[in-house]
């Protein structure tokens, strides 16, 4: 797995424009409210990996690239992103995010729920600067989809009862909807052919659903100074992902994921699950699916124009499956 | 007090688009989802005095009274309302709203939080189909406004040094910003001209000002039954509004919410402080004030086109300092 591209080349067609992205998300954080802006600093400066602005500058790349719209929705996308991290922190009680306090646990929920509330209506002022109808429909629509399998995912919360499939319309919902949108509003604001954005709209879609099973893996398989935050973390919410439904699976008997969910006093069955999984093939398997869905991702991106960027949608598929952070 | 206009009267002009503004709110409810079904249905048909979507389509009488476009932002603003009253509820701590149990009540914080967060995104899809950017930006700017009013509320609980201009630029951000939006958002799909862009936009904010200085009147003045909630909710939280502001004044020394703001243990001086402001000058004063709002909002209405709807503002901006719900 060392032959990954790194991201600084996968991210080389676009790098000027990516650093103008960093430049607008600061810019957000200068606003009178001293308050409001200590906030906004600790949530924007921090960085991650900008996989999402950077999926809408390398869509945009293949038709016409005009920063003028191509440049606020990449911003966009970016808050849109850290306003549903930020409400996600708040209802998964979670403390820690990337190796840092979360909002809620610096400030406290209310101030987490204002601040998420905040980013979204600028992600959707910078989806407005597009003025592209088509693309401002279409954050709407995904927010929808985002919240509505976040909501899925709390009413599900300790239930054991759930297939394969509602596992990947789930994650399809909270985390491939988004970069989905990402792929499409590229392509729409390039004014790409209508078979072009489908393309690097069922790109985007395949690359999510990746990225979020490589997620689910790591919450098991990763270190907590890889993952910033405790290993196990889902199992500990209640949420059911890929590995622990394998687990359940394989040993439908004495199970530590059973036993968990029908009495989440027992915490040390989420080491006993940790183990088990890490010590099993499972591990294996849903990066086998992983890959699945990167092949998928690419399957058709040889029709769309050879350019640089297409050599970075190949390779950031292959990067988003073999990451570790 | 009894010669005030009834809402039915004001709204007629606009009575058959309100109804059909109805349905599109009970369309919304119409998800595949049935747990989000069952919270949209729970936030959605039960209500309220429908002022905000009714404030678009008066605003939106003068000129082009396009329903193609007036409908959708009128559904909007009422999506943008039931939102922010969700997160609202959730972040207080707030059990009941209009004589009903409240979402995160009946259910969690976890749901109120993201069925707050579907609701802002429906509000956004509706902006969108105006396919006005004007409207699109204002709405994304006015829920920056309103959140950045929220932190500043949340910020400032239990801090007795706030000005009489930190009230009005608090109760402007989280209250009057919107209804500016919808009488702003009104005239300019109804292609106003711009003078009378800005009549209506004024309107909007002072009778929103004097709105919000209502509904902090009430809290003290108003009963439990009318209110549907908690008489002194605002002091409980420890938030400072006008009649507390005015008695802070009064009594600078031995002051209940003085007493009450340093130690909110002492549960009793909540009814001390009620007590005092009902058998003072204190709410005739707050009136006086309101009063005021209501004549700056109506001073150049006049200006405005000599229309049935323009007798409807004039009336709501009454109905708006006299009603008791």
């Amino acid at each position: 797995m060392t032959d990954t591209v790194s991201l600084q080349e996968i991210y080389a067609p676009i790098q000027n424009d990516l650093r103008e992205v960093e430049n607008i998300l600061r810019s957000v954080i200068n606003v009178d409210y001293v308050k409001l802006a200590e906030l906004l600093d600790y949530s924007l400066s921090e960085g991650g990996k900008r996989i999402r602005p950077a999926l809408v500058l390398l869509s945009g790349k293949f038709y016409h690239y005009d920063l003028r719209t191509l440049l606020p929705m990449a911003v966009a996308v970016e808050l849109l992103h850290t306003a549903t991290l930020i409400h996600d922190d708040a209802i998964d009680n979670s403390f820690v995010r990337r190796g840092r306090p979360t909002v809620n646990a610096t400030w406290d929920n209310d101030k987490a729920i204002l601040l998420g509330d905040y980013l979204f209506a600028k992600a959707e002022e910078f989806t407005a600067r597009t003025e592209n109808v088509r693309v401002i429909r279409l954050c709407a629509e995904t927010l929808q989809i985002i919240t509505s399998g976040e909501l899925n995912q709390a009413f599900n919360a300790f239930n054991l009862n759930q297939s394969f499939e509602d596992y990947i319309n789930r994650i399809s919902s909270k985390t491939a909807s988004l970069i989905t949108a990402t792929t499409e509003s590229g392509a729409i604001l390039s004014h790409a052919p209508e078979a072009s954005i489908q393309i690097l709209k069922s790109y985007g879609y395949n690359v999510g659903v990746a990225f979020q099973i490589i997620d689910d893996i790591l919450d098991y398989a990763g270190t907590e100074e890889e993952l910033g935050k405790p290993v196990g973390s889902d199992l500990i919410q209640g949420t059911l992902t890929l590995p622990a439904m394998l687990l359940l699976q394989k040993y439908p008997h004495g199970n530590p994921v059973k036993d968990y969910f029908s009495n989440p006093e027992k915490r040390e069955k989420i080491n006993e699950a940790i183990d088990m999984i890490r010590n099993s093939n499972i591990v294996e398997e849903c990066y086998k699916i992983a890959f699945i869905y990167r092949e998928k991702a690419c399957l058709d991106l040889h029709n769309l124009p050879d350019k640089a960027s297409r050599r970075s949608l190949y390779d950031l598929a292959d990067f988003v499956v073999k990451r570790r952070i």
